[in-house]
């Protein structure tokens, strides 16, 4: 077996292709091709269409929790065919294949890069790669060929310097943290960018207040059941990023806001 | 190997994580990370957010299908954080693992459960559980140190007596039944808990009919097809629950009902 | 291990079953209960609803990207329960499971199948077949077997000629093709039935435009970013065929047209 190769190599696939069309079923079946033996993840194919910094925050809400040597695949790539480097990377324990558009920015923040290659070397891409379906014909194949032994050096030359994001970052003082909604579920929670370290010796004064959207919630709550039901609350969600929820309800819905709505953590006068 | 671990142990799962968001990618790689041989099958991620009545309908009309050491990980769970339960346990070939808040409730109606523990020993979680996302620090954890082979009284004490849900239950006399409209799936088919043994001797009479939203349907169709395109038959569905559908159509459409509509078989005077 | 038997044998999965409720999980925990070795792949379960043209269309534009011997579990059956019988095809490098409505149509225009079986032994279905899930009872369980190593042969007696579906064909002469928008995907990119070998020659002229809902496009774009951000543009999507897209937006937005609309690619006077 070639350097690197694991007997059960897992790929994690996130992409903005929906699941309504074959494009994941077709780039899967691209990587079977090559390394049948991978266990093939989803982590969500239904980030909103082109929506890069949505699929960089995903990415980094779940790398984490995915075995060593594990393989994301994401395909977020609004330049497709266009001059926009592929990439793969490897950083920590994980390797990464996507577009070099800042999708993999927010992974990068906390987990630096050892090795960044550009997917040049052909012999590890489909013969024709179609320049509207780059996920298919070279970021698919380039993954399939890492699980099966390939090492990252032999997909292309070494490259310094990636594309970043500009992730919105909250202000933070002694007194308070001014940040904003960054990410919506399917159950209204409204993921904000304050992370708990931002604002932990506030909180734990007890004298502290949330508003958002003209709302104001007193005090940040462990569990989402402490607050009555249908009733909003704050809290810190399970990446310890701030989180605006509903008990058994939606807080999207409850307070008719979305990504980008200001969020201020405050001390009580 | 340790006792009960089996060569591919099948882990089943269902929440209402949606696909969306990252979550049930999330408690996938999670699961790998204890027990690589797992192999994951969705039952469905969409059943609808809290609702835990409609998920133990699901998991009741689909798990006789999966192969016998099947563990199913089901993960909806309103209550996560709060004091509720959590649970493993026991019941034919299966292994089931999920909040003790009656989403297990409908299969424990046909299946009793041997043996059903508490998941209290941490040993099988991950070392620190999240308030908001118990799916990926405790229960996929625990479905896949069973699926490793850990026993199942190795997760935690045993428990006597579970939350039960109040399913509901069809009114049945000798010449009539009254149900209610339970489920509703993709193709707008109305799944009612009248089941085929509450009517059997009053649809072999052949006098019969069905009524549901003013409409009345004349007698019970063993195919779609035999009603004509786009019209209203009542049949008996793939779990033997009676049915009103339409062929090619959505009955829900054509009638404008949902969840708790009400339906009457009756003997034709 | 019988005639034909892989090691870890691909079923690859497309039908119309939605993935809200459990009708694609319960048909793979009985392919899994009759071949434990199978890999899963999920082509898409969100085909519209009865809709075997477009099932058709995802299929062929799918399957050759899949590794040789894939077996093809394809359950779109708006006449399940009926006289349409079941079938299961070899062709190619391929094997094809699904009712015989002409699904596998647009497959078997590229692919002439060498043999075709009516699903007729009941030894490879389960013994109690409903009349309204096929899938669990017949299909799902036949193509396990096949995975498992028996023989097209065993599953029922060899029939000649299935159901076709006339697909939609453009009409093409020496300055312009008509044909029709026959699919939209999730990023509102509009497919049409004209092939690139339709049109290259005009193509290659240089002097073409593309006419759609009133709109002129001038030529034929080699990638969505030649267009200006929000523009529409023409290109030749990733199978080739010829693709109305806006870069970074979606053409059926824009245009508000839906399948079926027409298209006309012609000379410039």
């Amino acid at each position: 077996m070639p350097t690197g190769a694991v007997m059960r190599p897992v790929i994690a696939l996130l992409t903005d292709f929906g699941l309504r069309d074959h494009y994941a079923g077709t780039m899967k079946g691209v990587v079977l091709s090559v390394c049948p033996e991978a266990v093939l993840v989803d982590i969500s194919h239904d980030v909103p269409p082109h929506d890069v910094l949505a699929g960089a925050l995903e990415l980094a809400d779940s790398y984490r929790y995915f075995p060593d040597h594990t393989i994301f695949l994401v395909v977020i790539d609004p330049g497709v065919g266009s001059s926009r480097r592929g990439i793969a990377a490897e950083a920590g324990a994980y390797r990464f294949v996507a577009p070099d558009n800042g999708v993999l920015s927010a992974v990068f923040d906390e987990l630096k890069p050892t090795t960044v290659v550009e997917l040049k070397n052909p012999q590890y891409a489909r013969p024709l790669i179609s320049r509207t379906f780059e996920g298919r014909d070279r970021f698919g194949p380039a993954a399939a060929w890492l699980a099966r032994g390939t090492r990252l050096a032999d997909l292309g030359p070494e490259v310094h310097g990636t594309e970043r994001l500009k992730m919105p970052q909250p202000r933070v003082t002694r007194d308070a943290a001014d940040g904003e909604v960054i990410r919506i579920d399917r159950f209204g929670n409204l993921t904000t960018n304050i992370r708990r370290s931002d604002v932990e010796p506030l909180v734990r004064s007890g004298r502290v207040r949330v508003a958002i959207a003209g709302r104001h919630l007193a005090g940040v709550s462990s569990v989402y059941a402490e607050a009555p039901p249908g009733a909003l609350c704050a809290l810190f969600g399970s990446t310890d990023r701030l989180e605006i929820a509903a008990n058994g309800a939606s807080a999207a819905e409850l307070l008719g806001v979305g990504r980008g709505a200001a969020v201020r953590v405050s001390a009580i006068a």
